[in-house]
């Protein structure tokens, strides 16, 4: 059976989370093996927070969880795609749709993506 | 001036690669400092072969580079959204078009990914 491969990254791979219906690509965060089997058991996304440390279920503060759709695995097994329905519109804790909000202008970043909530507001 | 955090990874970031006109996620490589500036001078994806330990100008060898377009950074400035055009219409190493090719189905991954050239005859 294909699984994937946490030794690599120190029991972590990466998940690039994408927009089931627009293929936006909205966001990259780190799994590892129970926050793997818990986003197939509960079909929404669930990460493991590198800054706090812990299993993290994307939305259960802001209520914007990811419903995952598909699931794609790499060539090499250590990285993951999820293709996900984003309740709420905005997947970044920034109010954004996307964490991908600055694009390369030149020689600097310009924010060039969707604001759709005011942080202050849900994370009070 | 924003920039890339290359301090979170030992020195490398993820970048995801997505295709400029589809929005298809075609593979997740990394860079460390020198192969993101690489990546802006030259407008061709470089990244850092983890398992090689060097540079790599991705399709060096199989002439499938990948020309930048647009170039996006995450509200925590640790991970690279690159949008390309995918020259030779297939960015995997196993002939795919995407790194991406099989797909969760039930209890386990199933090729889904369209196949563009064999490797035994680009990889010699």
């Amino acid at each position: 059976m294909i699984e994937p491969n946490f030794s690599k990254g120190n029991g972590l791979i990466p998940a690039i989370v994408q927009d089931a219906e627009t293929n936006e690509v909205l966001m990259l965060a780190y799994m590892n093996r129970q926050s793997w089997e818990t986003t197939l058991q509960t079909g929404k996304a669930t990460y493991w927070s590198r800054s706090r440390q812990t299993l993290w279920v994307k939305g259960e503060t802001s209520g914007n969880v990811q419903l995952v759709k598909n699931v794609f695995i790499d060539c090499d097994e250590d990285t993951i795609l999820l293709q996900v329905e984003q309740i709420g519109k905005a997947a970044c804790h920034k109010g954004y749709r996307s964490c991908f909000y600055r694009k390369l202008n030149g020689k600097d970043f310009v924010v060039v993506g969707e604001k759709i909530f005011d942080p202050k507001e849900i994370y009070k």
